[in-house]
């Protein structure tokens, strides 16, 4: 089973797409599509939409994962946050593909094994699990912690 | 000038697309996309991209204009709200259409000359303005009244 994964943001999205069995993960692609700050938003979302779709193209996921919108500290980032969100399941739903969303502290207790975990111990558990070289990004290893998340909890 | 108006909202999104000189407005179609509240917000969120994809091809405007979310008491309908917004924004802009966003109270201000109105009012308002025999429905009204809003603010 082939799971994209997306980690929202209006400055930067993460995608990971990963194949797995639900025990045993392979990283295909992952990376952070990048906007522009002085862009005006929905031009910053379109821009979002393109760079999924052209994932979502290439690599052919046969499901997605976003993780859920928390009201953080700051409201206004995560309004923001939420607006990419849905343009992020549409992109995906509209393929069509299923689309699944998790919590953060789902994807803490898959990945770490720890709800509360700190965003680092995140990206060493997504490089071991996937046997990468190299760290991921903070933002591509939360996409990939999703994917995972979602791989496990299908096996169950 | 002929300009679509969008009233987000996950259960009911109000359009509305008139054509104005900026002093004269005339409605040249309005009315509520609905979606079902036990499907997946993914699904919903499609809906919503093609019923406004729909009302763009039929009715050619020319730019569109959103209105801005503010964190009301209800912070988790604002999140949902947003979802709708940024899956708004894109659509628009894929078109390719300029898109403006106006905030409640330049929309109030524009359509009954008070910042604080109330919904009722805006109805009434948008009614008299586009000498419409019916008050339209809550939701078309606000993207009418965005609408005539956007269309002042070209003037000025």
């Amino acid at each position: 089973m082939r799971i994209l994964g997306i980690d929202c943001g209006t400055e930067r999205t993460g995608y990971g797409v990963i194949e797995s069995d639900g025990k045993r993960h392979r990283a295909v692609a992952f990376g952070v599509i990048k906007t522009n700050p002085r862009a005006p938003m929905a031009d910053r979302l379109c821009v979002i939409a393109a760079g999924l779709r052209a994932v979502i193209v290439e690599h052919a996921p046969e499901e997605t994962v976003i993780e859920e919108v928390f009201l953080a500290r700051n409201s206004q980032s995560a309004l923001k946050l939420a607006q990419v969100r849905g343009v992020a399941m549409v992109v995906a739903r509209e393929t069509p593909m299923e689309v699944h969303e998790v919590s953060a502290r789902e994807v803490k207790m898959a990945v770490v094994g720890y709800g509360n975990a700190e965003k680092g111990q995140v990206q060493v558990m997504v490089r071991a699990l996937l046997g990468l070289e190299e760290t991921p990004a903070e933002d591509a290893a939360d996409a990939l912690a999703g994917a995972i998340c979602r791989a496990t909890m299908r096996r169950q």
